[in-house]
């Protein structure tokens, strides 16, 4: 019999934020596709759209009028799935039937966009106006989460159609909650017992051997490091991991806003030279939770889980196993690390 | 404050399955959606298809021709994402890093045909061939079960391009394979210590009550129950239940098989009926891995995963807050169930 060879045998990694595992399947990559094919985004060439909800003074649901605004701009969202409004409950908790629980949820979702520029996508923007953004992450983080009733705050982007995001304008959304979510509570559990049992972060102990190894590093520079996680479960999916293990948004000084821009600019940027596309994804950012707790096993990271997998147009699937079974890859993290690091920082249209 | 209403608030129900919670913002289905649309399935004409791989007579990858089969057909997939081989490695177990955990993974990958009339699907076959194919997944368990690397056979069906599939010809696909996956190590974990605590399997319990309620109960017969679960997480999502808690497929008897068919065409009936479309989903059966452990807290029950939301055209993005937090819905079970239940057992092209 063979002996074994990750870059051509299927196996199964471990993710030790999620605990669980992730099927690679190195030789499938081979197989034909009949399937679906993905519109990509073409690009936007107005600077300004005048049927766009997001454009400075522009109205937007309920009659509301955006301001006229230049750079970031912030609101709270007109559909959210979060309401503010407290609501009571007669049945404590601890009384509900264990096979249907059920709790109200209390929260805040916030739309925030990018620039005033309709026609823009992160890579394309200056790493000031970027820092902008990120200065913006961490005062909202940090007023959320300051209320009493909020206890975790979501960062997220939503790219491309293909990831359900409904308008181009570029934007994210920040959803805030009093409770933890499912996801969350997992990767905590898993980042807390690996603290207690060491004494450092799980990442930043996983960061020092991918450092010497090289192999999966995409970009790094004073304060941060993006990498193919060994157990990366989208084809290209991505993190970002602070080299000091900072809690959250709240830890970064000036400087770190800044190489945080930096880095975000130029890992977009190399999604989109890719496939020469403005490069679906939804990304987003896991932190500590504002409940008022020590949270020394947090280390600040954001995750970058891109859809596509051959070309712009097709994306996999993650489905019928991948639903009820296990997440499943076709190339190894290696090969994608590989088409990463060799895709340019300087973007196609500018070239 | 307002006293909470699960129709009009948003709040949070726990899935005892996965030992995780959703999050459903009833308020949130009135937003317009702007986004990507899906194109529907259009009703496949022809009988026979000569470029199809998987109607009889006609030849596959690899040289390979299909019989001239009559009804069901089973081979091995041709682009697996496990191969069968064994394959050694050096590395015991657990000398492996704790951060970079990896092993190789051997299983079989088959194709099941449901018919060898490449225009039909599931609800469109007699109660008699949709028999057959469930006779077809008992034998498959068992034989792959029997199998001494084989410990745990995942039964599925990807249905509609939007759900990945890349040949409209019915077919569902098996993976076999050494390892219990995540989501059923999981599954199972929480079907134990249910059972060690109560003696009674959870799906058991469960049912009792929510046939006593009546609520999201779509269909039942003398065998099996189809209803919406508490906790689910797409908009039409449904499980169908063994009343007794049947183990696996090796527990169903003959009679168990034609019930079970019955409830398949009935629910996929009732599921075409909602848009008047082939409603796309992933199914797959969720039953006791075949590791020779004895299992008393399996209880047979299959899923459904349809991503449709508010039309043929518009399906729930599982983005951004749902790949990162937790999942989120915008109706309620309860709103889907009763949708479910008004929907005609009578197929919209008999009609
Ligand atoms: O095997 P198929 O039908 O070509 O592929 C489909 O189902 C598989 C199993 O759910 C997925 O891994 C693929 O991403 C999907 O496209
Ligand atoms: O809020 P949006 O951009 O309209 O909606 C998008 O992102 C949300 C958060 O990830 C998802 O719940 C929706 O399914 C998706 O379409």
């Amino acid at each position: 019999s063979n002996s074994f060879n990750s870059k051509n045998h299927p196996h199964r990694r471990y993710n030790p934020l999620l605990d669980e595992w992730v099927l690679v399947s190195p030789q499938r990559a081979k197989r034909p596709w009949q399937g679906q094919e993905e519109k990509p985004l073409t690009s936007i060439q107005n600077q300004y759209d005048p049927k766009c909800y997001l454009c400075p003074g522009n109205s937007r649901a309920n009659e509301t009028q955006n301001p006229h605004y230049e750079g970031v701009y912030v609101f709270d969202n007109d559909f959210g799935a979060l309401l503010k409004e407290e609501v009571t409950t007669d049945k404590a908790d601890d009384e509900a039937d264990e096979l249907f629980k059920m709790k109200p949820e209390r929260g805040i979702n916030r739309v925030i966009c990018f620039s005033h520029d309709h026609s823009l996508t992160l890579p394309e923007m200056s790493v000031e106006a970027i820092t902008k953004v990120v200065s913006v992450w961490k005062e909202e983080y940090q007023s959320l989460g300051k209320l009493d009733y909020i206890n975790y705050v979501q960062i997220f982007e939503n790219k491309g159609a293909v990831m359900g995001c409904s308008n181009p304008h570029p934007h994210g959304q920040i959803w805030a909650q009093a409770s933890i979510p499912s996801q969350v509570v997992r990767t905590q559990q898993n980042l807390k017992s690996y603290y207690d049992k060491h004494g450092t972060t799980l990442l930043y102990d996983y960061l020092q051997k991918e450092i010497e190894s090289k192999e999966r590093i995409i970009l790094e520079n004073k304060g941060f490091v993006a990498l193919v996680p060994f157990w990366a479960t989208w084809p290209y999916e991505t993190m970002i991991i602070s080299k000091i293990p900072l809690n959250s948004l709240s830890d970064f000084s000036h400087e770190d806003q800044a190489l945080f821009a930096q880095i975000l600019k130029d890992l977009t940027t190399k999604y989109d030279n890719i496939f020469s596309i403005s490069f679906p994804y939804s990304a987003g950012i896991h932190q500590a939770p504002t409940d008022l707790e020590s949270h020394e096993e947090w280390h600040f990271h954001m995750h970058f889980y891109p859809p596509l997998l051959r070309s712009a147009s097709v994306k996999k699937f993650m489905v019928g196993y991948e639903m009820l079974a296990e997440a499943q890859r076709d190339i190894t993290p290696e090969q994608s690390a590989e088409i990463l690091k060799k895709s340019s920082t300087i973007h196609y249209k500018n070239k």
